[in-house]
């Protein structure tokens, strides 16, 4: 037993409070606090302690005099494994003050113990089989909740929700794998034991729960991060100060000199209970060209990752400019995902009989746009007005963008804006026993098992031999287990608690 | 019973941690927290608990769905009196996120409880006889304390060593009081119980006591807030400069311009381990007048409370100038009590000859003053070099202050200067068991106590009636009871309380 062994830490936030916590873990810690602690006068004994009872009593430095008291405190002892990292432990709950805690510290120090590395308690617990690894990041996720909903999630991901979906995923791709395997070893007698339709059949179903998985990240990731909002459209059409207008505050730096913002800028906003994360791209400047020409990677990016798009278009400029911004700003989202918001501003700076044309003419003159649009992302048109993308039900045209003719500058547009955008909101309604995926992480070893998975879906379809469709099952058997932390490497578990805080 | 009853609060440091815990306490906490506690699903059975012991369970929200978990808790229930408030109280240690504490607050409001008032805790445990008052402000004290001596002291002051001096200080005036009022009860019959001197003995031993204390607040004072350094002198002669080398960055603002420091400025400053507080007073010009008519009230007063009074001279002027503004100096201060260090500053400027004329003469030019200052303190001078305070021992009077010829400007000189201050400052050591007064509330309660017995320490001299020493004799009682609390009023609790952080 080294030092190495047990460790303590500050559980509570740092700072002035009534009381804080000391947390000490491992095989020494009954032993440490024992030497420091009296109740009464007197040390506990070692060989009749009651776990799990608060002993109000006095920690004491009994180097230079035994007479030295240090604090007035509760001390609980947790014995293995019924505490939260599995292994002996004790919580030391002491006053509030920065120089007790130092003090008693450097008393744990001075009776072997160290201090833990950030997210050394939650490994243990891990390690001792307390938490799995998703649970372990779900406590993380739960400290940093600021939301109802992201709350929520975490819970049902600490109270092992995820981690049980996974589990049931696993074990059909175990059963599906051992049934292989068993052919496998019979291969020299040529048995076919598992009917490949079958197979597929069962393969299907659970690639199918994979694919429901990973398209809940997408939900999961706007809780936590805010529902992505790109504000696009030419440079100088008022992308800034409408940014501003949102926020109410001098957030992005707006001027008349074309191109201010470099930039990309993103801001959390509020909207009735919905957190929403506008992103503020670069302008696009309008040459002859069009705007794929220009290249500005980065925002096209922005515009692909985001729920909802407002286009921002200058409406003092020509009819013809006009209608050509609002084809360019159509070309580059994807109207069957995404939910677009044209903006037709500095309405405060035009003639009303120009505002008269556009109203009449916006819609159907961007309207072969919007059906090459349907086309490109997998729908077709099926009359005039209707469009369908699984061949039974038919959609209305006119219910795919929406546009208003407004100003970035008027506080009343600013608010029919923020009513439209959480219009357009999907729900966000997340039940009370509702698994979603919320870490990239997580995200990324599900797309990686569904990778494999297609593998194995392709090699039937090709009457691949057994063993190989084994080997791609168990590649995303590796996926799957690496979330929850069946399996796992040293290197993921020290890059995964490295970034919980000291004492968690 | 109102929902003015049961209260609650974060106890520990508000921010982000691994946990953070909520008190509550009053007659409803249990019945509160049964609400919304479970244990393995199951409400706890309420005429089955276990005081003391750490129950890990969940807190849920009971109101919209029973299946609403808010987080994983340990909940410990305390049973009057044997708890911090001397009520029934409960702690539930949560995850140290906001959106917890704040929902599990919410749901002990929904269950008749209330957010607790600053200091409330500790006002409880005051009103139900767990803490004297001094022990609450000692609470208060060790929260804050950043030293070891400050920590020690409040610990002390915890324990009760002060508390306990004052309760053998109130008996005995209690049993003076008692004996006068005898006396009064047979004032027809003419008895006088209480020989008055013996009665005068007993007052003096309580005063000398009560002074003994009082005098501990210079002391005590010095260690919380730091020993005052008092820099003098006239404008100019670099005392902002000096207090910048001190200090080690640009805290006062320097320039050439004469009466450039305005405002007294306080800066705190740590050598080897000990806190000083630096004063750095506005520039006293020198005008044909002597310094007194100047009438800077300001600076006087902190001459007066300082410690060690450092008196600048620019070395630069006439030698008569020189001597004149080391003569002032020394005017305002009590060579007895306070530590004087004249600097003559300016020593890079200053030619070589003239530093040994300084040298020279000095001390002796200046020996008159330094005599007078003797005597108007309380000594006298024995002979040419020696004087007496109490008439026995001897002091050679070359010890009493002490002169140096530097520059502010010199490295070397600022740390001899440092050398210096330590080397005059008196012992700060606090023993184990010392009772310091460190707070003034404390202070100018035995400075009133001590008042009142002046006053019955002259009736008795004048021979006044038994009723009129009473009568003083219980000021002084209410005095002293007024530092622990046995006696007090709703005004001065709130005063004290309303200044602790909520959850203390």
């Amino acid at each position: 037993m080294s030092r190495n062994d047990t460790i303590y830490a500050l559980a509570t936030a740092p700072g002035v409070g009534a009381i804080s916590v000391i947390r000490v873990s491992g095989t020494k810690s009954f032993e440490a606090v024992f030497h420091i602690f009296r109740k009464n006068g007197k040390l506990l004994d070692i060989n009749n302690i009651e776990p799990y009872k608060a002993y109000y009593g006095e920690i004491f430095d009994p180097f230079p005099d035994e007479n030295l008291m240090i604090d007035d405190v509760i001390v609980t002892f947790f014995k293995a494994p019924h505490s939260y990292t599995g292994e002996d432990s004790v919580e030391i709950s002491c006053h509030g003050s920065e120089f007790v805690q130092q003090k008693i510290m450097e008393l744990l120090w001075k009776f072997d113990c160290r201090l833990a590395q950030p997210g050394e308690f939650s490994k243990r617990a891990f390690i001792n089989g307390k938490l799995d690894l998703a649970q372990a990041e779900a406590v993380a996720d739960l400290i940093a909740a600021q939301s109802e909903t992201e709350h929520r999630i975490a819970i049902n991901q600490l109270k092992g929700g995820f981690s049980n979906e996974l589990k049931g995923l696993r074990s059909q791709l175990v059963d599906l794998t051992s049934l292989l395997e068993l052919e496998l070893d019979f291969s020299e007698e040529d048995v076919e034991f598992a009917e490949r339709t079958k197979l597929k059949e069962l393969l299907d179903t659970i690639m199918k729960h994979i694919g429901k998985l990973t398209e809940t990240f997408h939900l999961g990731n706007a809780i936590k991060h805010g529902v992505p909002v790109a504000i696009v459209g030419e440079t100088n059409t008022g992308k800034s100060t409408l940014l501003n207008a949102i926020l109410g505050e001098e957030r992005a730096i707006v001027s008349d000199i074309e191109g201010t913002t470099r930039d990309t800028i993103e801001e959390t906003f509020n909207i009735e209970g919905t957190m929403y994360r506008f992103i503020d791209t670069a302008g696009i400047r309008q040459t002859a060209e069009t705007i794929e020409k220009m290249g500005i990677e980065r925002t096209f990016q922005k515009i692909s990752e985001a729920d909802i798009v407002i286009g921002m278009i200058d409406g003092t400029k020509e009819l013809d400019h006009i209608y050509q911004a609002a084809r360019d700003i159509i070309n580059h989202v994807n109207l069957l995902k995404q939910k677009l918001l044209l903006l037709i501003n500095k309405n405060d700076k035009i003639h009303i009989s120009k505002f008269y044309d556009i109203n009449d003419d916006m819609r159907w003159e961007i309207k072969q746009t919007v059906e090459k649009n349907i086309e490109k992302n997998g729908g077709y048109m099926c009359d005039e007005y209707s469009y369908s993308v699984t061949g039974q039900d038919l959609y209305d045209i006119r219910n795919l963008m929406h546009y208003s003719i407004m100003s970035a500058k008027k506080a009343d547009d600013i608010e029919d804006l923020k009513r439209d955008i959480k219009y357009h909101t999907r729900s966000m309604k997340v039940g009370v026993n509702d698994v979603l995926v919320t870490n990239l992480r997580h995200y990324e070893a599900l797309k990686n098992a569904a990778e494999s998975l297609e593998k194995v879906s392709e090699g039937i379809k090709n009457n691949l031999s057994a063993d190989l469709l084994a080997e791609d099952l168990r590649q995303a058997l590796y996926h799957i287990g690496s979330i929850t932390g069946e399996v796992t490497n040293g290197e993921v578990l020290s890059n995964i608690f490295s970034r919980f805080c000291i004492g968690k």
